[in-house]
C-alpha cells in the first residue's frame, strides 16, 4: 500500500465498504459521542468521517489528536446506518474504522480556526495565511482563481495566439505609475526596474513579426494600496496583434471574456452584446469611466428646464459658459425620506448638495389649496371619489420652477408616480464624479440594479490630451502610445479635441479591460509627444526601445489588457483583491508571513554600491 | 474587406486563383526580373509571391520599396506556370499581381539582414532584437518555446495539478545565490527581494492543504553569466506534491517530460526507462552528477591493478588513504595519436597527465623483440604467416606493469584490439571532475555518443553535507530543506554519511529537474541546521515563514522544480540560451535594445532614501 494513501478523502462511497483503506488529511474536527471519537478528516478533495471506539489499539494515540493535526489512518471502510447517511457528503454514505494511526505533523494551539466561519483580522489571516488558506472559502477561490487562469490560456490558443514570455527585469520606464527599481551589482549606480506592463516588449514583439502574442503577466508598481488593487504587484491577460483595428480586438477579448464569466459566472447572466458608449457619453449618462450598466439609471442634461427658470441657483449658474444641469432619474425613488437621504450623501461627498423632484399621490393639502377648501373638505372629497387625486410633484425645486417646467423635465425623464429626480449643476468635470457615485448608491437603495447580471459595455475615444486647469499645460489624459483618430491630421487642430483608438471595457463598474490602437509611425508619435512638451530626445531617451524599432518597418497594431485578479474577485463575488490571492501584501505593502520588506545585509549594500539614508523625521 | 489583410502569407492555393485578395507583410526580397518586380511577402505564417509589372499603376510605388518595410498590398490571385511552381511553398502555385500598394512602416537601412541565414555578432543581434526575432530560425525558436510550456501546462492540468501563482516582490532568503534586492519606498531602509525560486512559498501551499501544485515560474538570480544560463531571471517548470514519497514524485514528471520531448523532439529517440544512479556512482563511472548517458563510457575503479606495480607513480599513491586509480575505457581509441591528444588534454585541464594502454595489431618490432631476431625476419614471418600478429599492449603505462596486469585490466574493461584505457590516480575528488570531462571529449571524438537520442537518469542518494577541505567545516552540500534519509536517528550519526531524499534529473549532460522530499518536521529540521552550525535563532530569522508553518501541522510533501529554458533549448539543439528566450540579457546582465540597467532619477533615489556611493577604482 502507498506510504500515505490508498484514496483521497473524497473517494470513499459505498462501493468500497469492507474495503481496508489508508487516508491522509487534516483533523477537520473531532467530536467524542458517548466515548466514540469521531474525526472529520480533511484533505484537499474532501471529507470522510473517521471513528475510533475504546477498543481499538489506536484509541489512546487517537484521542491526542486534536484540530488541524496531519495524520494518516489505516482502518475498514464501513457503511453508515440509513439514518446516518449525510446526503451533502460525497462520502456521506459511509465511515472509516481505525485501526491504525499516524501523526504526520502536530499543530500548536490554532490563532485563527479553520473549520467553520469565524472571522478574523486580516492582519491575523495574513500572518498565518496557510492556516487562512485551508478554509473552505478560500480554498474554492483560489482553485476559481487558478481555473479561470486556466480558461483563460486555452482560450487564447485556440484563438490561435502564443504565449510569449516578456523580462521582468528590465528598464525604468517612466509612463504613468511609479516603478519598483533594482540596484545592479555587476554596474554599480546603474539601476533595473520591473515593468509596470509588458507595454514596450509586446509592441516589439509586433515589430519582430508575431502577429498575436498574450500573456498573463505580472505587472508591478509601486502604488499607494487600494481594495480593488494590490500594492505591489498584479495579473494581466495580455495580448496584442497586428494589422488589426479597434473592431478586431475588441471581436478577440468579448469572446474570451464572456465564455470565461459563463463557465465561472455561476449562473449569473452575461451580456452577449456589449455596447460600445463614447468616453463623454459614458461621462454624461454615467458619470463615470467604468459605469456599472446593471443599474438602468441614465443621466440627462436638463439644462433648458432650468434656463431663465424660478429656481435662481441653476438659472444663474446656467448664465456661465460650459455650465450644465443634469438629472439622476430614481425611478420608484419617490418619498421625501429617499430624497433627503441623497441630498445629504451628496454634502458629504462635498458638494452643496442635490436638487430634487419626485411624484407621489396628491395629498389632501395640495387639493385644498388648489380648490381653495379646507383640508377636511378635500380629504372627504378625494375620498369619495369626488376629486381626482392623481400625481403631483414635489420637492422645493418643482416649487421654484413651476408646474409646466416640472412636467417637461418628468416626461423627458420617463418617469411618473413614485419615481424621484435628483439634480446637479455647474461645470460638468466639478460634480460629474459625485453624479456618477450618487447614481451607484440610487441604484443599489432602490435594487435597481440586477446583481445576477454581468453588464459589459466598451468605452470608446477616449480623449488623447487633457488640458491641466491651472497651469494650463496639455499633457497625455491616458497613455502615450495610442494612435490618434484622423492621424497626423487631426493633430494639427485643437488637442483637446483628439481622440484616440483608446478603450476601456466597463464591466459591474470595475475597469476590467484597457487597451488601444497603438501609434506605430514615429513621425505621428513624435508629434503627438511635441504636442505634450516633450521633446524628440526626451522621448529617445525615455521610449528609445521602443522609438527606434519603429523605423524599421512597424506594423500598425493593438491589443489590450485585462486584469485578472478583479475578474476573479467579481467572479468569487468579493470586494478584496486579497480574497482572490494566495499571498497577497497587507495594505502598508507589507508581507507579514514571510517578514518583506526587511533590512539588508551590509554586505548586500556594499555589493550593490548603496548606502541608506536615515529618514527625516 | 478587411482594412489590412483578407489572408495571410501562407493562406493562398491553387483554389484561389482568380480571387481579389488583401495581404499585409514584410518584403522579404525584391527581384527585378527583366522590368517586372518580384516581392516575397512575409508574414508571421508564410511567404507569397507578389508582382508587378510596369504597367500598373502601382508600378511607382511598388519600385521604392526595399527589405524589411512593411506592405499592405491589393491584388489578384494567378496561377503559375507548372515550370515555376515552388513545391517547397505552400503558397508555391501562386503568385499575387499587385493592383494597389500601401506602405504601413518604412524602414531605415538594415543593421541586419533577416532574409538569409548571415551570422552577426550577438551583440548586433541583441541590439535590434527586433530584427534578429523576424529571422526564420528565430521565430522557430520562440514557436518551439511556447508550444513547449504550453504543453507542459496541459500536461500539468491532466495529472491532476493546479497553477498556484506566488509572490515575485518577496523577502530575501539566503539560500543560497545572491538575491536581487528592490528597496522598499513605504518602509524606507528596508528591501524586498526577487524570489530565487518559489522554494518557500510552494512548501507553504503544501502546509495551506492544496496537495498538488505547478507553476511556470519566473526565478531571479544575480548571478554570474554563462552559456546556458541567463544572468538575471530563468523560468522553472516548479511543482510540490503532499502525501508523496520520492518515486511518486519520480512517475508524476517523468510522464510529462517524455510527453514533451517525444511531441518537440524531432524524432529523436526517448529514453522510456530512467535509471536511478547514486550521487557516489555517477561520480565514480561519469565524473559528473549530470552525465552525457547517451555516451557509453563507463568509468572503474582499477586500483588493484597496480598497487605495487612497476608504474611507480600509481604504486606509491596508493600507499597513501582515501586514493584510488580509476579508468577511462575507451572503445576504438586505439592509437597513440589520440591517445597523446587525450594526454595533452588532461594537462590543459591542470593535471599532470593521463596515463594510458591500447592494443593494437603486433607490430614487427614487438614480435622481432619476443622472439630475438631482426625486425626484417619478424616481418617476413607474420606476413607469411608462420607467426600469428594477434593484439598487444603498447603505451609506457603497459610496459611498466607488465603483460599480466595489462591484460587483468583489458579483461576488466572488456575492451580489445583498435581499443584504449586512460588512467587517473589520487584523490577522486581532485580528478574526478576532469575525468568527467575526458570521458565527454572521448566519447564525441570517438563518435561514440548518439547525439540522436535525449538519454534520462535520475541522480539520487546526494549527501545532505559536505565538509569544507580546508577549514574541516559541515555545511550543507545542496538544498537544507531535503529529508534526511532515515530521519532524526541518521542526523545523530556521521554528518557526511548522511544523504537526502534529493534528487536530480540529469539529460544529455544538462543537470533538468531537481527536488526532493522536504523535511517537514520542525524538530528534525532544526538539528539538521544545527549540524550545519545554524542555531534556531538564525533559522528563525532566515526561514521564519516556513518554519513557523510547520508547527501547524505540516504533511509529508516533495517535488521538483524542471529548467524550462534548458529543455527549450536541448529542442531546438542550441547550445546558448539566449538563442530560446525573447529579450535576453547580454553576459553583461544588460539589455542593450531596451538600455537596462540606467541611471536613476534624483527623485527616485530620494524617495527610496538612497544613496548611491563611488566606485572605488
Amino acid at each position: 500500500m502507498h506510504a500515505y494513501r490508498s484514496h483521497s478523502c473524497a473517494a470513499l462511497t459505498a462501493a468500497n465498504v469492507g474495503d481496508t483503506v489508508r487516508l491522509s488529511g487534516w483533523v477537520n474536527r473531532v467530536r467524542d459521542h458517548g466515548g466514540i471519537l469521531f474525526i472529520d478528516l480533511r484533505d484537499h478533495y474532501g471529507i470522510t468521517q473517521i471513528l475510533c471506539d475504546p477498543d481499538s489499539d489506536a484509541f489512546a494515540d487517537v484521542e491526542k489528536v486534536r484540530s488541524e493535526w496531519c495524520i494518516r489512518i489505516d482502518g475498514e471502510v464501513k457503511a453508515r446506518a440509513p439514518e446516518l447517511v449525510n446526503a451533502k457528503l460525497p462520502t456521506g454514505e459511509v465511515e472509516v474504522f481505525i485501526r491504525a494511526i499516524e501523526v504526520l505533523g502536530e499543530s500548536k494551539e490554532l490563532p485563527l480556526m479553520v473549520f467553520g466561519d469565524q472571522e478574523y483580522p486580516e492582519e491575523t489571516r495574513l500572518k498565518y495565511r496557510y492556516l487562512d488558506l485551508r478554509r473552505e472559502a478560500m480554498q474554492d477561490n483560489m482553485k476559481l482563481r487558478s481555473d479561470v487562469v486556466a480558461s483563460m490560456r486555452k482560450r487564447m490558443w485556440d484563438s490561435g495566439f502564443r504565449e510569449y514570455q516578456t523580462p521582468i527585469i528590465t528598464s525604468s520606464s517612466p509612463e504613468g505609475a511609479r516603478d519598483f527599481l533594482i540596484p545592479s551589482r555587476l554596474h554599480p549606480g546603474k539601476f533595473y526596474a520591473l515593468p509596470q506592463a509588458p507595454q514596450q516588449f509586446k509592441q516589439l514583439i509586433m515589430v519582430s513579426g508575431y502577429d498575436k502574442y498574450f500573456q498573463i503577466a505580472p505587472c508591478f508598481r509601486d502604488e499607494d494600496p487600494r481594495a480593488d488593487r494590490s500594492p505591489t504587484d498584479f495579473y494581466q491577460l495580455d495580448l496584442e496583434m497586428s494589422f488589426v483595428e479597434q473592431q478586431d480586438v475588441f471581436d478577440t477579448i468579448q469572446p474570451v471574456l464572456t465564455g470565461v464569466f459563463e463557465e465561472f459566472g455561476k449562473g449569473r447572466k452575461v451580456d452577449q452584446t456589449w455596447e460600445q458608449i463614447s468616453y463623454r457619453d459614458a461621462a454624461l449618462w454615467y458619470g463615470s469611466d467604468k459605469p456599472d450598466l446593471r443599474n438602468p439609471i441614465k443621466m440627462q442634461v436638463v439644462s433648458e428646464h432650468f434656463k431663465d427658470s424660478g429656481f435662481a441657483i441653476f438659472a444663474k449658474l446656467l448664465e456661465q459658459d460650459g455650465t450644465e444641469v443634469r438629472a439622476i432619474p430614481a425611478p420608484t425613488g419617490g418619498s421625501r425620506k429617499f430624497c433627503d437621504r441623497m441630498n445629504a450623501f451628496a454634502q458629504k461627498e462635498g458638494l452643496p448638495g442635490m436638487g430634487y423632484i419626485f411624484w407621489r399621490e396628491k395629498t389632501a393639502d395640495a387639493v385644498a389649496q388648489e380648490l381653495g377648501i379646507t383640508v377636511k373638505e378635500a380629504t372627504a372629497k378625494l375620498k369619495s371619489g369626488e376629486v381626482e387625486g392623481g400625481m403631483e410633484a414635489a420637492g422645493p425645486l418643482a416649487k421654484n420652477i413651476g408646474p409646466e417646467r416640472t412636467e417637461a423635465i418628468r416626461q423627458q425623464l420617463g418617469l411618473g408616480l413614485g419615481d424621484a429626480a435628483f439634480f446637479l449643476g455647474g461645470k460638468p468635470k466639478a460634480f460629474e464624479a459625485v453624479a456618477g457615485r450618487a447614481r451607484v448608491v440610487i441604484g443599489d437603495e432602490l435594487g435597481l440594479t440586477d446583481t445576477n447580471r454581468f453588464a459589459f459595455a466598451w468605452i470608446v475615444d477616449f480623449p488623447i490630451y487633457e488640458r491641466d486647469e491651472e497651469t494650463g499645460k496639455i499633457d497625455f489624459e491616458h497613455n502615450p502610445f495610442s494612435m490618434p483618430q484622423g492621424g497626423m491630421a487631426a493633430l494639427e487642430g485643437n488637442p483637446e479635441d483628439v481622440l484616440g483608438f483608446q478603450y476601456d471595457l466597463a464591466c459591474n463598474g470595475y475597469e476590467l479591460v484597457s487597451g488601444a490602437i497603438r501609434n506605430h509611425r514615429p513621425e505621428i508619435m513624435f508629434k503627438a509627444f511635441e504636442i505634450a512638451g516633450y521633446g524628440a530626445d526626451e522621448v529617445e531617451k525615455r521610449f528609445g526601445g521602443m522609438v527606434n524599432a519603429f523605423q524599421y518597418g512597424a506594423p500598425p497594431h493593438g491589443g489590450c489588457a485585462a486584469g485578472i485578479d478583479r475578474i476573479v474577485m467579481l467572479l468569487a463575488d468579493a470586494t478584496n483583491i486579497r480574497e482572490v490571492i494566495m499571498f497577497p501584501m497587507n495594505q502598508r505593502a507589507e508581507d507579514l508571513m514571510m517578514g518583506a520588506p526587511n533590512d539588508p545585509q551590509n554586505e548586500q549594500l556594499r555589493e550593490l554600491n548603496l548606502r541608506v539614508l536615515p529618514v527625516e523625521s
